[in-house]
Formats: structure tokens, C-alpha cells, sequence
């Protein structure tokens, strides 16, 4: 394993939570936000006395998928490259949200098949990282070349560590590619050893017919797979077999992101798809990761389920993009908020 | 009625969603933030073409309970005026949220027992409109007077019309008293004619003996009221026998701001309390109020259930001061933020 993630230190754990117990508030009171603020406490140890969060970041990165020509998403692969174009002119849900929320972001070409417009961003960084033209379709052939996912690692790797700036605490992953979902099903599948029928959902919303023939398509390629392999899958044979380069880069983008010491914020049902396998690949990752919500594409509460998380929040969005990644940031601010600016029972003045 | 609340724009409601299904995203895929939107949008159909959320604030009403007296809360109700001070030395939680989430402050004294120090803030206000030195214990008489209660909706409706910034579009409502989980307790057992065990919970925390006692208390306080009405009891009759200073004022707050066409944030247990009480004197203020979260406290689910109402949030939070209310604000920003400047799918050329 090339990335070295430092496990978090369990044992400040308790001198946090005295911390935390020693603020002017009933015992666990704040709920969710007590844990999040443990889990960047640990997570930031070393770091300062008091939580930071500088210089969140979004990296939303973007690819297309060789099973999308069977038409079964709700638009044509000609739709990544004009969202992508969208980010870049703030015009995306995810542009708003960042604007709401004073979030930084950074859209990557991960493999996007159709020509981008020439598009310079004030608010918006853009690198291009292109592992390909989209991948090649799952269901009769490995989506990727291992040159390929090796681009992968290696770009992400490189994002992570040199585009952003040094002091970037907080790093949300989202993405954008028409025919992701199948792409996340079938991960999930492989991974948990289950069929499609019991986990493809509908993504952004097709006809029953398209639903049926994505169902049989994730199948063709989980069988694919399964016939192929004497010995047991590990995550870079499942990226490499059925995984998207947006998905690829996002997984090894989070093992630079955990080995750098950062907050991973997880968003909904394909970077949760990366994030269990990055996991998968290395263990001590989780302790990085926040999952900020459960999204309404029908197996990401199964995803979240395996992996035993809650997620924060639960709004019935099923985008992508990183919205529910960057809309879960200010409750991240909250915990640091309270963290670091709320009175003990002492300096207060409070009795209880 | 003394509040003239003037009924949503039902027929702008197509126009409004037509608005956002022109969004680049898929149908629905924003999930809450679509219906959080929508509503904003009627509330302020007749203001401006886009929605504003100009001058948020968060009005904490602080006051006490006869009730407290039997110890039956974490602490004595000494601590309602400690926190008060907490409060405007910018140490309590709600304090840390407002920081985070650009939410302005009023602390509001009801009806706060002990003496307050005096405390000059520069980032909470505070306002002295103390109907009284804490309420009767209402196990056994009513709680207060019908001038008290007129005092409540004097001070509470002059708050909101002239207290706040004219362009302040959200108010959020908080609240602190040692023992009013009691009451608001109370109010949900009058309010949907059940027993006090199954609805009575622990608060912010009190021991079992603690909790059968609280039990007792709030049952006792039921029966008494059941028997001394032959009629139906109205709103005002369960604000006089059960009710708390802070719960009154928010109540009438709250109808003062749905008068004034402002958004409304309702926080957890005992605002949600206030907020029953305030849609059963005037139904229309309904559509004027967005529920926060679902607290950790026992009976929450309850009335939110009764209400027919979904909360934003479901933390685990079980603190009140406004807390959870403040968490859901940036919500309503990022709905604000994609329905006033996402991009239509003709405007960004993207085409499904």
C-alpha cells in the first residue's frame, strides 16, 4: 500500500470528551455534532489545541462510462461534458451551495468523452486529470486498462497533495457522469456479493423499461466478473472491472486526502461507492471520512448499512455533484464552533 | 383573532415549481431543499421575483417555571438566569451556531426568576419583557393569569413588529427554562387528550426517580385542568393553565411574524409546543413555518407526527436555546441560493 494513514489517536479520546462534557450544556446534548467534533478532534490531535476548518474544498470530479450507450440514464453522455461546462459558469446546484456555503470548488476531467468548451472560471478552478475518453462498457469488458487506474492514483494523488491550498482542512468529493450509477451498483454488488436486482435503483430517474435493462446490463457485468476471478476480488480489481475514472480518482484522491491529514467529507451514492472501497484498500481511512447524508438512490442506505455509518443529514437528494457533501459542511462548522468558542460550567458561572 | 395572517399564494404554486423544474438537475433530485424553496416562494410571492433571506435572527425567550420547584429538572431554576448571562456573554451553544451560521441574536427575559446581571453585549441583544418572576406550578393552579397572558402577546407581538430589522425575512425561536419540558409536555397531553406517561420524557437529562416524580407532576396538572373545563379547551385555556412565559411569547412571536409574512424556524420540543398552540389558534401560520429537526426528546416525534409535519434535521439534539433552529438555517440559504441562481437548462445549454 503506497499511502500511509496515520491512525487517529485513540487515546486523546477521553481528554476530548471531557472537553466536550465540561462545556455549558447537558451531557451529550448537541447529539451528532458532539461526534463530529470528536471525530476532527482526533483526526486534527497533533494539530492545535483548537479545531480548524480553513479553506474547505470541494473536488468535483467528472467522467463518462462505456455502458451509458445502452441508454439507460436519463440523458446522453453529451451531458457530462455541458455540466461540466455548467460548474465552470456557476450555474450547477452544486455552484449554489458552494456560493451558500463558503465552500471553495475545484471541477477535475477525470475522463469526460465529449469536448469541453473553453471556459475560464472566477470562482471555479478546473484541472484537467483525463484518464480517458470514458471508460469501456462493464458489461462485456474490464471498464479500464491497470495503466489506467494507475493514472488514476497517480493524478488524484497529485490534486490532492499540490493543487490545493496547504492549509485546506475539510475536503468534500462529489461528481458528475452520466451512467454512475450503474457503475456504483455494480461495486456494491461485487462487493457484497449480491445481484443487481437487489441494489440497482433508478439514479436521476429513467422509464421502467431502462430500469430493467440496467438492471440486466450490471448483472451481465457482476457475472462477467465473477466467472473471471478464481481468487477473491480486492478493490483495485473491482475499480478496474466495473469502476468509472471519476470514481477511481475519487477513491485514491480520499487515501491522499486521510495520509494528509485531512477531513473527508463523503457525499451520496457513488462517492460512497469509492469510499468503500478506498476502505476496503485501507482500513484506518474510515476514521477520516464524514458521511453527510443518505441520499434517495435506492441502495445508498444498503452502502451505509455495510459500511455501519450515519450519515448526517437525510433530504431525499439524489444529485451527485457533492451537494449533500457541501449542504452537511456547516454542520462541520457548527462542531467546530461549539468546540472551540463554547463556555465551561466553570468560566460561565453555571451550577449545575 | 387579533392576527391577521394572510393565506399563501396557492395559485402561484405551479409557477413556483414549473421555476425549478427548469433547473439544471433532474426532476425532484434536491429532495427537501425543492419543498423548502417552494414554500419560501409562496410566503414571498408577493415581495420579489427572488427569494431574500435578508437579517436572519434567533429569538431566545427565557423564563421560569413553578413547577421546577419539585426538582424534577437537571438543574434549579437558579440556572435560567446563569444561562441568560451565558447567553449574553456569547458562551452558550446557540452563540457558537449564530457565529457559525451568520444568525443574529435576542435574548428575550419572559420571566426569568433570579435577578440578572447586568450585561452589556455587543453581538446579543436583549430585551426585558418579563411578564413575571417565573410561572405558578401548574400541577396544582393555573399557571398564570389571563392579564399575564395578555402580557405575553402584548410584549411578544411588539418584539416582532418593532424590535427587529425591518428587512429581517427569517426569525428562528428558541427558548430557555429550567422545567419547561414539563409544560410543554403538558400542553401536548391537553392538546391530544392523552396521559402524561406516555408522553413525559427525561428533558436534558434527570434521574428515574426524578422522572417518575415528573410524571406524577405533569399528570396531576392534566387531571386538575380536565376537570375544571366543561367545555372544550381552546389554545388560550392551555397557555394559562400549563403554559411558561417563554412558551406564551414564542406562541404569539411567532403569529406576530407569520402577520408579517416572515419565514418562520421552529426549533425542537418546547417551541414545537408553542407551535401548536400558535396553529391552533390561527391554521394559515402553517405554511409560514419550517420544523427544524426532530429532537432526542421523547414527545417530539409525537407532535411533529400530529402536526403532520417533517423536520429538517434529526441530529439527536436535545438541548433547545434555539440550537437547532440555527443548524437548519444554512438549509434554507442553499435553497435560497439554487432557486435564485442556478441556471436553466436553455440558459446553460444542457440538454436531457
Amino acid at each position: 500500500m503506497k499511502f500511509k494513514i496515520t491512525p487517529v489517536d485513540r487515546d486523546a479520546k477521553q481528554s476530548i470528551q471531557n472537553r466536550i462534557d465540561q462545556k455549558t450544556k447537558p451531557l451529550n446534548s448537541l447529539g451528532r455534532l458532539e461526534s463530529v467534533a470528536l471525530q476532527m478532534a482526533l483526526i486534527q490531535q497533533k494539530k492545535s489545541d483548537n479545531l480548524t476548518l480553513n479553506n474547505p474544498y470541494v473536488l468535483v470530479f467528472a467522467a463518462d462510462h462505456g455502458i451509458a450507450k445502452h441508454n439507460i440514464s436519463i440523458a446522453g453522455s453529451e451531458v457530462t461534458a455541458q455540466m461540466v461546462a455548467n460548474f465552470l459558469t456557476g450555474g450547477a446546484a452544486i455552484n449554489a451551495f458552494c456560493r451558500a456555503n463558503d465552500c471553495a470548488m475545484t471541477v477535475i476531467d477525470s475522463g469526460v468523452k465529449y469536448p469541453l468548451p473553453e471556459l475560464v472560471s472566477s470562482e471555479v478552478s478546473f484541472i484537467d486529470a483525463s484518464t480517458g475518453k470514458g471508460t469501456e462498457d462493464f458489461s462485456t469488458q474490464p471498464s479500464m486498462t491497470p495503466e489506467q487506474l494507475s493514472h488514476c492514483e497517480e493524478v488524484a494523488t497529485r490534486i490532492v497533495q499540490q493543487e490545493l491550498p496547504p492549509d485546506c482542512d475539510v475536503i468534500a468529493f462529489g461528481e458528475m457522469g452520466i451512467g454512475n450509477t450503474s457503475s456504483a451498483a455494480a461495486i456494491l454488488a461485487l462487493t457484497r456479493r449480491v445481484d443487481a436486482n437487489e441494489i440497482v435503483g433508478r439514479g436521476t430517474g429513467i422509464t421502467d423499461q431502462q430500469y430493467q435493462a440496467k438492471i440486466s446490463l450490471v448483472q451481465r457485468g457482476i457475472d462477467r466478473v465473477n466467472h473471471s476471478y478464481l481468487k477473491t476480488l480486492n478493490a483495485e480489481d473491482i475499480l478496474r472491472e466495473v469502476g468509472g475514472f471519476e470514481i477511481a480518482q475519487i477513491c485514491y484522491g480520499m487515501l491522499a486526502a486521510a495520509e494528509a491529514q485531512k477531513v473527508i467529507i463523503v457525499d451520496g451514492f457513488i462517492v460512497t461507492a469509492a469510499a468503500m472501497l478506498a476502505i476496503s484498500m485501507e482500513p484506518r481511512i474510515r476514521d477520516y471520512m464524514v458521511f453527510a447524508h443518505c441520499s434517495d438512490e435506492r441502495a445508498h442506505i444498503d452502502m451505509l448499512n455495510y459500511l455501519d455509518v450515519e450519515p448526517l443529514l437525510d433530504l431525499g437528494l439524489r444529485l451527485g455533484e457533492g451537494t449533500g457533501a457541501v449542504l452537511a459542511l456547516p454542520l462541520l462548522k457548527s462542531a467546530v464552533a461549539f468546540y472551540n468558542d463554547m463556555a465551561t460550567f466553570e468560566s460561565a458561572g453555571v451550577v449545575v
